[in-house]
């Protein structure tokens, strides 16, 4: 998984540990895109400063990880749930039975709620 | 739910961002039931001591739960996959095609692997 895309998702798991300062400026580097510049500009630090926040706050993420593996586990059950609504649609595929397509439709919904 | 149920199922989520100590007795507490004397003799401190620890620990567990929320999420979790075995039973039961029942079977599966 690229960095940014690994960081942007710690930070949405576990971005309320972070400080205020820590989680806007991950946020500004990982979602927002902004340079190292740009957010040193904007919070009126250096750019060396940014980016020791960026480490340190990626170094907490991580560590969170590390004991809890909430992203890890999120990421298997994404990949189960793929498999579950790939296996669901064999049956609408096959079967033209109007009352069973209601229920996986129902179940379908309900899947992607559990991954959103 | 009740304290002691609620305490275990967040030392089971967050209980690797206490200290070792802390887990331990609150372990005991929770899943082992021991009394706060039998864990005060066995850990060589006094009774108001091991209250201490425990209300320490519990705060702090709470207050990684007021964060992160993960207890909630996977309590509705587990909700939405006991609706969602309900409504495959519906087929299950009204159909007596084998491919679809060996379908169901598998999905049946994971969504128990899902919850475990």
């Amino acid at each position: 998984m690229e960095r940014k895309v690994r960081l942007s998702m710690l930070c949405e798991i576990y971005g309320k540990l972070l400080t205020k300062k820590q989680l806007s400026i991950l946020t500004d580097y990982c979602d927002n895109d902004l340079s190292l510049s740009e957010i040193a500009e904007n919070n009126n630090v250096t750019r060396q400063a940014v980016n020791d926040i960026i480490k340190k706050g990626e170094s907490k993420l991580l560590e969170y990880e590390s004991k809890l593996n909430i992203m890890k586990k999120t990421l298997e059950e994404e990949k189960l749930i793929q498999n579950i609504l790939c296996e669901l649609s064999k049956i609408t595929d096959d079967s033209s039975d109007k009352q069973i397509a209601r229920i996986i439709n129902t179940v379908r919904k309900e899947l992607i709620s559990l991954n959103s």
